[in-house]
């Protein structure tokens, strides 16, 4: 019993935009035994993950499920349900998972209408609201913690304006879930996903994603079938619901994982979970100020899990590549470079789940202290 | 540590359709660490079990990857990528995943045309052909080992036709990859998908995929986008490819347990490995035979990996799914049902990957013979 013995390398504290680094009790878990995906032992824990999944999206939607693929696949599970050909969508575009929701809708053949933010700012609720009264859209969707640009968009304006012109509202919680309040019911979510290699402390490959009864009635309306089978709500429905009718193999060994994921979170319970990360924010940024790197969002649109800081002059001089090579090669340790139109100008540390904790800051402080003198 | 205590059901013998039982080093693999998806070390991983699946699949194709999806996902993937609407399609349909494949098929939009084969038989290369012939089609699909009903199909001489014809050819390899020869050189297939959960004895969530240069070529030639952007192709190959580019969060720990998988095959060896799993079939239907299961399928088309029977009276007199779950609560043994109309009919009894052994088969026909008397 020696899996990957000649590859396995140097353990990696993961602080870049995700994934995180996961829980030990997470790892534990997706080593457990298999299960058959209609087994009732196994039916269980999806009752329950469902069940918690509800808790964190503060939702009473029965349908609040793992969907089988990434966050990215949740964006288009949710887009791909409640939009048909021809169908307006208005996107709050705020940095590269706004512009992805664009693209994934376009595919879609909606007519889309996008509304625009400097990357590093957030959505004008103004702005939107005007869009929305002039397109009359059938769907808003927009991106609650932006992780291209760490930029924290208030959530509830822009919902009831979008809900009091009978739209549905679309939110991509995939870097926010288990880290700050998510209340899909009380701002009036119709649909949202999420990822768990972020807040969540699990590894990729599933997306949490709750859809509500607004939402259901619009795909039961529809003129004609969801373009995609793997996707579709009412076939996955027949499985997460109680009918417990086989559509696809559910991903076993990662629902074992979030499912001790799910029960990490609620044994600390979320105000505290919320508390950590901001603390670790703080000391980050605090500390990050003496060595030059500045944070790129205004301090009341931070994202506590995620901090995008620009790069001190003598980083940008050599490059800032190289630095982040030498912190992975030579202290384990991993930042996130810059995403699109910041690609370059930027970092982006992430203090996700687990890692929203003083040790991991002052671990990438010390090691950041001993790199820059050398440059 | 002491994860899910209290949910712990006991270890299951999973001799049903998939999911197998993962290996214990598949599933120690999948507890490793995360790496994150752009380091250098995972990267490296990934190449390996690039060039692992292409010795699994017999090709030379660049683009053989696995899908962030299971199976069903795989077989979108190929018919999204492949098809635009109105383009025609012939499917063979000899089952359950035929049938999903017309499903798929239609949503994106093309012109399906099936040809059937009774349940238990598998699809005549003539009715195929002319079919192809009338039609003129852009894509030939159909499923190597119908895990709905336990039957075998040859490929080369469909595949042939196809070609001859000028169609793409996708072809369903979920159940067959790792437990028969596939070879998609060979026979000519643009287009393929597996599942991790069946013969390569890994959990489920993945979908080992490939598509050859005809297929790369077709997608390049499209008059509209891919409809899923997380399935697309292009997209896919930059990451996938030499450029790195982020595109989703690659499932990490899945992607280390499928390169455990593989690398167990290889230890193995396919041809061995392809014996072991028709030797464990014999066994298995001779041992049947005396307790009055009678296999559905001839034997020239009998899949060495999953074997469908016939109930006899006792057993249907009572009721086929009470005897399951007794074999499952008394025994820890999984079978599969039977599937669309082959349901209450027949049951499947998966000998796959880690579970193509005589121990296993000799459990489940002494667990029968406990329980048939009993009647």
């Amino acid at each position: 019993m020696e899996p990957m013995t000649a590859s396995t390398p140097a353990p990696r504290l993961l602080l870049g935009p995700g994934p995180s680094n996961a829980h030990p009790r997470v790892l534990a878990a997706m080593a457990q035994p298999l299960l058959g995906h209609l087994d009732p032992a196994f039916l269980a824990i999806v009752d329950e993950v469902q069940a918690r999944l509800r808790r964190l999206f503060a939702t009473s939607n029965p349908l609040t499920i793992p969907l089988s693929c990434t966050g990215s696949g949740g964006m288009e599970a949710c887009l791909a349900n409640l939009l048909e050909p021809d169908d307006a969508l208005v996107v709050g575009v705020a940095g590269v998972f706004g512009e992805r929701m664009c693209d994934v809708a376009a595919r879609i053949g909606a007519r889309v209408t996008r509304v625009d933010a400097e990357p590093g700012t957030v959505l004008e609720a103004g702005a939107m609201s005007e869009a929305i009264a002039r397109v009359r859209p059938r769907v808003v969707s927009f991106v609650h913690a932006e992780t291209s640009t760490g930029a924290w968009q208030p959530v509830a304006e822009i919902a009831a304006a979008a809900r009091s012109a009978g739209a549905l509202v679309v939110l991509d919680c995939v870097t926010s879930l288990g880290g700050l309040p998510v209340e899909l019911d009380a701002w009036g979510i119709d649909a949202a996903y999420s990822g768990t290699q972020k807040c969540l402390s699990c590894p990729p490959g599933l997306s949490p994603a709750s859809f509500g009864p607004r939402a259901l009635a619009r795909v039961a309306e529809r003129r004609r079938r969801v373009q995609s089978w793997y996707l579709d709500v009412c076939l996955l429905s027949s499985y997460y619901g109680s009918e417990r009718v086989y559509h696809h193999t559910a991903p076993i060994s990662a629902i074992f994982g979030l499912a001790e994921a799910l029960r990490l979170v609620e044994e600390e319970g979320l105000p505290a979970r919320f508390a950590r990360h901001r603390r670790a924010a703080q000391r980050l940024v605090a500390g990050l100020a003496p060595l030059g790197f500045a944070p790129l969002v205004a301090a009341a649109h931070r994202l506590p899990m995620l901090t995008s800081v620009r790069l001190p002059e003598r980083v940008l001089a050599g490059g800032e590549a190289p630095l982040r090579r030498r912190l992975l090669e030579r202290h384990g340790i991993e930042v996130g470079g810059g995403l699109g139109k910041l690609a370059g100008r930027i970092w982006r540390i992430g203090l996700m789940g687990e890692n929203a904790r003083e040790e991991p800051v002052d671990r990438l402080l010390e090691a950041l202290r001993t790199e820059l003198p050398t440059l």
